[in-house]
């Protein structure tokens, strides 16, 4: 949990890898491989709902596959070029999200958005908050409420922090305000981002995400999802099948060190739930927007990338 | 907010105006009314969401209005008795209403709950914790999940505190957990209390209930508002009309003491919401269970009291 937001932990299992290899000391191709298999494995299980982990560990050992004529100490160098291309490639695919996903914003908009799908959570610029900062360049004006997204605090400590940096105008509320203020008629759309979206549409973010995408069905507010095509898992039919990590119940009970619940209470943490693909009004990818169905159009969304 | 709970305020606010009137020295009655209609407006400023405060105030000034005739100590006395008489009632109430409540909960139903309407938000049983009371006490097994209720965590610090006392069995989760829970088909029915109840059945409660009912709504789950009948104010027609009262924004940025939000950050801290009549399943009274429509039912059921 020191490296969070999906497309950051990817970059980050990228150069995990890197760190992994480094350790290996002969130069037997063959044994490298397994051992890199061996560390990959291990990366794996550190965060089991983020899907970008998976796809960026894939790729890496792509790269020690598609060179196994090479010597050790060049599949080593090729593994760090590697990463450093997944973490450039990251601002880019976030700029060209927030080229698509601005378009979706008019002036004036207030948009809401939940956990930190920012600067923070990427390499850089960010895939929800992307979208944010690229309505601003092109001179849209637009505000922005924060949910403080409980039990880890990220739209509290990270997303209002990130916002105030940049001096886009953010009020933080509590997860238990979002509805309030989208039945006054304040928000005009939420966007968030996602840590594994399944072939049919189904997105997979931090906790707290389904709720609000109910509050905006029912309140007539536009659903946004912004997230890299990496995040998308077509190996997965729907979001039933996406693991869901359960974490420490001290991020209930504690907040900042500070106790704030009875001694040998029962607490339940999972950290994300899916969201069903009915209430996603949009899904906003560095390969454009993509509208339900989503079964059909993220596939040939995909197709035409490939 | 040291005194917190709907009937808890109303109760307290009976026993203020008997500390108000024992500052009165002169023995001349209607310059004892003027003061006692002084100190009830300085009570009515407290907390404006939360009905019962008017409607304890309205009673103990009706006391004085009806005995005008008798000496200011006389009156004093009356004041007080009738002040007892309330804190007696209140637990009698909860009582009936966790006696019709109870009849709406299966034997294993898991109830949500909200915020805290327990003993700790009432002179004693409560009234949605007293409708959980009161199945229990028939034998029903009953298990509770309990938001924490940001930002003030009552639902941490009181309801979790209140049922693991007596033995009842608690999973604390966030608020952003609940519509999770409810997906998963766990919840069986919600049951939140209320600081005001309009003549339509719109239900002014502690922020996030709205939430609670929309996600109920969306997931089939009954939806339950366990008042008495002193929260329900037919003076106005709906829940547009209801205060809802702003709060320190240092409830959203500060918990225990710990900042949790960057310095300067901007913030909203509405405590209460409205959730309209048609996500209410039932309003569960201390003179019955009414259902749909709400504006005659109601109605029906003040005449039949009255």
């Amino acid at each position: 949990m020191i490296v969070r937001g999906a497309p950051a932990i990817g970059v980050s299992a990228a150069y995990g890898m890197v760190l992994g290899a480094a350790e290996y000391k002969g130069d037997d191709v063959e044994g490298f491989i397994k051992h890199l298999e061996k560390v990959s494995e291990l990366l794996k299980g550190t965060r089991p709902t983020a899907v970008n982990l998976f796809w960026a560990i894939e790729r890496m050992l792509k790269v020690a596959y598609n060179n196994r004529q090479a010597s050790v100490e060049d599949i080593k160098d090729l593994l760090l070029k590697e990463a450093d291309r997944m973490a450039q490639e990251d601002v880019e695919t976030n700029r060209r999200i927030g080229y698509f996903g601005q378009q979706l914003l008019q002036d004036g908009a207030v948009v809401l958005t939940h956990c930190n799908a920012g600067a923070l959570a990427t390499v850089g610029y960010g895939t929800a908050l992307g979208v944010i900062r690229a309505a601003r360049e092109v001179g849209k004006n637009i505000s922005v409420y924060a949910d403080e997204t409980r039990p880890y605090l990220q739209g509290a400590r990270l997303t209002a922090w990130e916002l105030m940096e940049e001096g886009i105008p953010v009020t933080l509320i509590t997860d238990s305000m979002a509805g309030y203020f989208m039945k006054k008629g304040i928000i005009s759309a939420v966007i968030v981002g996602a840590d594994r979206i399944a072939a049919n549409g189904d997105v997979a973010n931090k906790i707290g995400t389904y709720t609000l995408a109910v509050l905006a069905k029912e309140n007539r507010v536009p659903f946004y999802v912004a997230a890299p095509l990496s995040t998308l898992d077509l190996s997965i039919e729907s979001g039933d099948d996406i693991p869901i990590e359960e974490r420490d119940e001290r991020e209930v009970t504690h907040i900042g060190g500070v106790r704030i619940a009875p001694y040998g209470v029962k607490v339940a943490n999972p950290a994300f739930d899916v969201t069903p693909n009915q209430y996603v009004t949009a899904i906003i990818t560095d390969a454009g927007v993509v509208y339900p169905p989503y079964k059909q159009n993220l596939q040939k969304l995909v197709n035409k990338v490939d």
